[in-house]
C-alpha cells in the first residue's frame, strides 16, 4: 500500500460514521470510527461520571458495551470479572462500529449530576423574550451605508466620510476604528463602490467600527446570549436585525468534575494552579454552543459578532482568568464587577475575530450579574411597591426592593435544591419527578420530566415531598419522621427514609432519606433567613410585599403554596408569587438588544446595597429560627398555622 | 576547541570593538568585530549612496580602506584598478579590526541626500517648547493612586475600586480597561499593598487604563513625538510627568532610495508591491530614534508609552500602512485624515507593548497633520488679524486667516529648496553653504553649517544665491544670466552657470547652472501662486496680512528680506516675516502635552477649507506670471521695484 493510499484509506476511515446506541435511555448519536466513547457518550447527551476528565485513572467511567466493536486500552481499575462482562472505561475505549452501550444507573443517581442536554433545552425554554420595554437599539449592529464616492470638489477622507455616513444613522459621538480595518477600509469601499455593511459596537462611550464588508451582507448579524451557569451553561442565539431569538442550546458546565460549587472549583484551581485549565473548560463549552447553535442554523462565525453573558461572579471570573481567589476568603472581593467589553477572541471565545464580548455588572462576589439579569427582567426596579426576587441555585440569591431602593444578599445554604446532597436528588432532566403528591392512605402519586421512568427527583419534586410529608404528617416540625403507623416510612442503611418508588424489575427504588430532609431543610432555612434579614433591615412586613418572583432551575411544575408551606417564602397570598424561569438570560437578552438596558443594569448594580450574611450578626440566630417546618414563629405563617398544629 | 570555546570565542568576537573613522569628515564610530561597513557609516552618521539598500548589486556605495583589515564579498562591480586601491562596497564588506576609511565626495554632492545625523540635529533644535497656553493634561498619564485594600465593609470589586481612584485625580467619566491588565490587576494591586502606579491613555472620549504597576514607579512616563518628513524623521523624548523634551534626535528617512518626494514613493510601491517594504522602513527609523533615545537616556522602553506623529497625508499613510494610492490620482483623497489613537506595537512601533500611538488630525491629501500642526503652533487660530503661514519643503503647503476661517493649499512645486533637483544642492548639514553674499566687485562671501569645508549648498543659500544674482544683475528678471563682464558666470557642460566655489586641492567646485536657477524659479513660483490663490480668493491684501510664518528646513539663517526679493513671499515690512523652524514637532509636543490641544488640533483640522490647485482655474496663471523676478506684476512688490528696474 503506498502512501497515498494510507492517506486516502485514512480519509474513508475518518469518514466513515458509527451508531451508537446508550441503553437504558436509549439516547443514540453517531460519531466518527475511532471516536473515544466517553466523547461520545458526552455528544449523545449522556453526563458520565469522570473525576479525572478522561485521563483514565479516576475509574468512574465504566460503561458496558452490549454490541459493538471496539479498542480499549489495559487498566488495572477493572477486575477480571468486569472485562469478562465486556465493561470498559468509556474514556479509555475507542469506538469501532456501531456500538450498543449500556450506561449503569450509578451515574444517573449517585452523583446527581446526570442532566441530559435535552433537558438543558427544557431550562433554556423558561426564559422569556426580552421585556419590550427598552428601544430596540443593539449594543452590535451591522448598518447598510450607501456613500457618495469621493471626488475633486469632495475629497473627505474615505474613514471620515465613514463616520459621516454612520452618524446619519445612529447616534455616535465618540468613535473608533479598529486599525485592521482602517488598513482595509479604503480597498473594501473602493471594491464596493461605497455601498458597505458597516458593524459598529458600543464599548462604553465610544462607537466602534467593528467590520466594514461588502453592501450585499447586510441582512446577517448574529449574536449568543449566555446563562453562565454553575452547573448548565445555556446559550441563545439572536438575530441582531430582528431582535429575535432564532435557536437555543444548553450545555452541561464542564467544570463540574473539580467541585460542584464554585467555591470548591476555586479551591481546587488554586490548589492545583489550575486557573488556566478551568477558563479553558468553560471557554470550550461556550465555544461548543456556539458551535452548534451555528452549524445548526448554518451560520458563519464571521456573522456573529457578539457574545453577551450574565453569571454568578466567580463563573465569569473563571471564564475571562480573572483572580477569583478573594472570591471565597475575606474580605470577598471580586476582581472586577463591571467587565468592560472586550473583543472575544481575547477571552478565546470564537466568533467573529473582532467581535465583542460584553457582560452584565455584578453587585458583589456573591451576588452575580445573573441577579442584575433578574432584577432587570422581573423590573422590580421600576415599581413602587417592593417585591421580593428569590434565585435559588447553588445559593440562594435574595432581591428586596423597588423604585427607590434594593437590598440583596446571598445565602450559602448549598444545593439541596438542585438535588445535590440528597441521595436520589437530580436537576429536572428526564424522569426526574418534578411533581408529587402523598394521598391520605399513603400512596403517592408523581409525574416525572418527559413521563420517563422515575430515576430520581429534582427541585420542585423535592419541595413537594418536603410539603406533603408535612403536611401528611409524615414528619413533624423539627422534620423528623414520625415512623409510627405510615407504611412507608422504612428503616434504610441510614435511618428512617420515605419509601417514594419500590424497586422493581424496572425502577430502581427512590427514597428521600433524613439526610436528605435535614440537607432540604437547611436550604430552604438559609433562603428563608437571608429573606428575613433583608426585610427587617429595610423594616418590610409580609404585607408589604407585592409580589415575590422566583428564579432558577426547579422544572416547570413549581408549586408555590409549598414554598410557602415549608416556610421558604413569607407567607403572602399565592396570587402574589410567579415562578420566572431563567431570568439570567432573559435578562442579558434585553441588555444586548438596548444599549439603555445596559446603562440600565448597570445603575441597578450599582444601586443595590449588599447585605453580607456571613458577617450580619443576626442571620445565624434568622437560620436556625428558620430550621423548623415552616418556623419556630408560626405567626409568622398564618396560612400554614393550621397544618402545623395538627402535625 | 570544543563546543563551549567555540561558543566562548563566538561571545569574545562579539565583545570585540572596533573604531571606524571616516574621511574627510572625521565622523568616528565603534562597532562590534563583523559589522557590514555601510552600516557602521549609517551609525556614524554617514550616508552612502545606496540605491539597492545593501544587496551590492547597485555598485553606489563604494568607499576606499585606508587603514585596517576587513573582509569583502567579490563583485564584478568593481574594477581592477579600484580593487587594487582599496575601494570597497561598503555593503559587502565586514570590519574586522579598527579602520580609517576615506568617503568619496560624490556621495555627498550628486545626490543631494547627504545628511548627517549630527545635521538633522540641528532641525530638531529648531523646534520652540510647546505654546504653553494649553493646559499641562498629556494623552497619557502616570498617576499614584493609594487606594485602601477592601475589606468585608468595603468590599468594592478591585476594578471598580481602581476606577474610583482615578476619578479623583482625573476627569474621566468613560473608561476602558485592556483585558491582560484587568487579568493581572488583583494581583499586582495585593502585591503593591493597593499603592500603584496606573498609566492611562485617552483615546477619543474614552480613559484607557494602559498599566498598572507597584507605586515606586510613578516617577517615570515617557513620550516620544516623530516629525515624519519626506527626507527628514525627527524625534524628540519627552517626560510626561514634566512636560520637558529630555532629548532629541533624528535620522534620514529611509524609503529615500524609492523616490525623493512621496508620490515617487507611491508609484515605487503601487508598481512593485512594495507598501509592506514602505512601512518596513518608515517604522524602523521611528524604532532607531527611539532606541537611540532610550538608550542615550538609560530609559527601559516599558516606560515610553506613547508616540504621537505629524507628517505629511503620505507618510502617515506609509508608516501606518494604509492606502496612500488615491493621494496620487484622481479624486486625491486620503485612506484616513484623522487617525484614531491605536496600539503603538499595532503599527510595529517599540515602546510599552500596551502604550498608544497617536497622530495629528491632517485636512487633505495634500495638506497634512505637519500643516495643522504648524497652525496650532502659530496660534494664527486665534488671532483677529489675517496671518499667513507657508511650509517649504518637497511641497509648499501654505495657509492664509485668522480666528474665523482658515484657507489653504498646496503647491507641487518640487523640492528645489531642499536640494534636489540643483546640482549641488543639498540640506542644511554640515558643508552646506547657508548664507552667501556677492559682493560689487563679484566676489562672493559665505558661511557653512559647522564653518566646514564647503560642499553643496542648502535652502537658505540657495535663496540667498537666487536674491544676489538678481540684485547684482548676473541674472534678469526671467532669470537668465547676463555673461557679459561677470566673471564668475561661466560655460559649464550645461550651459551657464556660476561658479561660487572654484574647484582646488581642498574644494570640489561648487556652482549655480541655468537648471538649478530654472527649478528654483519654479518652485517659488509655486509658492507665490498658492499664496496669491488664497489670497484673491479670500479678497486679502498684503496690507493685509498681520504676520508671516515661514517653516521649513531652510538652516538657521534665513533671510526674509532676500524670501520677498525674489517674489517668493508678498511684500510686506519685513518686521512682519518671522522664521519658525520645525512647527510639526512643536505642534506635536503640544498636542502631547494637553488634551485641548489635541481637540483644537481637530477643529483646526476640520474648520480648513482645501482649495485643490490643480483643479483651480486662476492658479497656472499665476503660476506663469510668479516665473519672473519678483513678478511679472511690479506693482505688487514695490519695495523690490528699483532693483528690478536696475536689471
Amino acid at each position: 500500500m503506498d502512501s497515498n493510499n494510507i492517506a486516502k484509506r485514512k480519509q474513508n476511515n475518518k469518514a466513515k460514521r458509527c451508531k451508537v446506541c446508550f441503553e437504558p435511555s436509549g439516547l443514540k448519536t453517531e460519531v466518527s470510527l475511532g471516536t473515544v466513547l466517553l466523547e461520545a457518550a458526552r455528544k449523545a447527551g449522556i453526563y458520565l461520571s469522570s473525576i479525572c476528565g478522561g485521563d483514565g485513572y479516576c475509574g468512574k467511567c465504566k460503561v458496558i458495551i452490549n454490541e459493538g466493536q471496539f479498542q480499549s486500552r489495559p487498566t488495572t481499575l477493572l477486575t477480571p470479572d468486569e472485562v469478562r462482562e465486556n465493561v470498559v472505561l468509556a474514556c479509555q475505549t475507542k469506538v469501532l462500529s456501531d456500538m450498543m452501550v449500556t450506561v449503569p444507573k450509578f451515574h444517573s443517581l449517585e452523583t446527581s449530576q446526570i442532566l441530559m442536554d435535552t433537558d438543558a433545552h427544557r431550562f433554556s425554554e423558561l426564559a422569556g423574550e426580552p421585556a419590550g420595554t427598552f428601544k430596540f437599539d443593539p449594543l452590535v449592529q451591522k448598518l447598510c451605508l450607501e456613500m457618495s464616492p469621493p471626488t475633486v470638489q469632495d475629497h473627505t477622507a474615505d474613514h471620515e466620510r465613514l463616520y459621516l455616513a454612520i452618524r446619519k444613522y445612529i447616534d455616535a459621538s465618540i468613535m473608533q476604528t479598529g486599525f485592521r480595518i482602517m488598513q482595509k477600509l479604503s480597498k473594501v469601499l473602493i471594491q464596493a463602490n461605497y455601498k458597505v455593511a458597516v458593524t459598529v459596537g458600543r464599548r462604553g462611550g465610544t462607537t466602534e467600527v467593528i467590520e466594514v464588508e461588502p453592501g450585499n451582507r447586510c441582512e446577517t448579524n448574529f449574536a449568543v446570549a449566555v446563562d453562565l451557569g454553575t452547573t448548565t451553561v445555556v446559550a441563545h442565539l439572536i438575530d441582531l436585525t430582528t431582535g429575535r431569538t432564532v435557536d437555543t442550546e444548553a450545555t452541561y458546565n464542564s467544570q463540574i468534575n473539580f467541585g460542584e460549587d464554585y467555591i470548591r472549583r476555586i479551591i481546587y484551581a488554586e490548589e492545583n494552579d489550575a486557573f488556566d485549565e478551568m477558563q479553558n473548560r468553560i471557554v470550550h463549552d461556550v465555544n461548543d454552543l456556539i458551535v452548534t447553535l451555528a452549524e445548526r442554523q448554518k451560520i458563519n462565525f464571521q456573522d456573529i459578532t457578539a457574545v453577551i453573558c450574565a453569571g454568578n461572579t466567580a463563573m465569569v471570573h473563571f471564564l475571562l482568568n480573572l483572580d477569583p481567589r478573594r472570591i471565597r476568603r475575606e474580605p470577598y472581593v471580586a476582581s472586577a464587577g463591571f467587565v468592560p467589553p472586550i473583543r472575544a477572541a481575547e477571552a478565546g471565545i470564537q466568533i467573529n475575530k473582532r467581535g465583542l464580548f460584553y457582560c452584565l455588572p455584578s453587585v458583589a462576589a456573591y451576588v452575580g450579574s445573573d441577579i442584575v439579569a433578574g432584577v432587570l427582567t422581573t423590573r422590580i426596579y421600576t415599581k413602587k411597591g417592593i417585591s421580593l426576587f428569590v434565585d435559588i441555585g447553588t445559593n440562594g440569591e435574595v432581591v428586596l426592593g423597588n423604585r427607590d431602593w434594593l437590598a440583596c444578599a446571598s445565602s450559602s445554604a448549598g444545593p439541596a435544591f438542585e438535588g445535590s446532597g440528597v441521595k436520589h436528588g437530580m436537576r429536572a432532566g428526564t424522569g426526574a419527578i418534578e411533581k408529587l403528591t402523598i394521598h391520605g392512605g399513603g400512596s403517592v402519586e408523581f409525574k416525572t420530566v418527559g413521563d420517563a421512568h422515575p430515576v430520581g427527583i429534582c427541585g420542585s419534586g423535592l419541595l413537594d415531598i418536603l410539603a406533603e410529608l408535612f403536611i401528611n404528617g409524615i414528619i413533624d416540625r423539627t422534620a423528623r419522621f414520625i415512623s409510627d403507623g405510615q407504611p412507608r416510612v422504612i428503616e434504610g442503611e441510614e435511618g428512617w427514609q420515605f419509601q417514594i418508588v419500590p424497586e422493581s424489575s424496572e425502577h430502581r427504588e427512590i427514597v428521600i432519606t433524613q439526610a436528605d430532609i435535614n440537607n432540604l431543610l437547611r436550604s430552604k432555612a438559609g433562603v428563608f433567613a437571608a429573606i428575613w434579614v433583608l426585610m427587617e433591615a429595610t423594616e418590610t412586613g409580609p404585607e408589604d410585599l407585592e409580589a415575590i418572583y422566583i428564579a432558577g432551575g426547579f422544572g416547570n411544575f413549581l408549586n408555590v403554596r409549598q414554598a410557602v408551606t415549608i416556610g421558604m417564602l413569607p407567607d403572602v397570598p399565592l396570587e402574589k408569587i410567579q415562578f420566572v424561569g431563567n431570568t439570567s438570560i432573559a435578562g442579558a437578552k434585553t441588555v444586548l438588544l438596548s444599549r439603555k438596558a445596559l446603562e440600565t443594569a448597570e445603575q441597578i448594580a450599582k444601586s443595590m446595597t449588599y447585605f453580607d450574611l456571613m458577617s450580619h450578626p443576626g442571620y445565624m440566630d434568622e437560620f436556625i429560627r428558620a430550621c423548623f417546618l415552616p418556623h419556630t414563629d408560626l405567626s409568622l405563617f398564618p396560612s400554614v398555622k393550621l397544618v402545623a398544629e395538627k402535625v
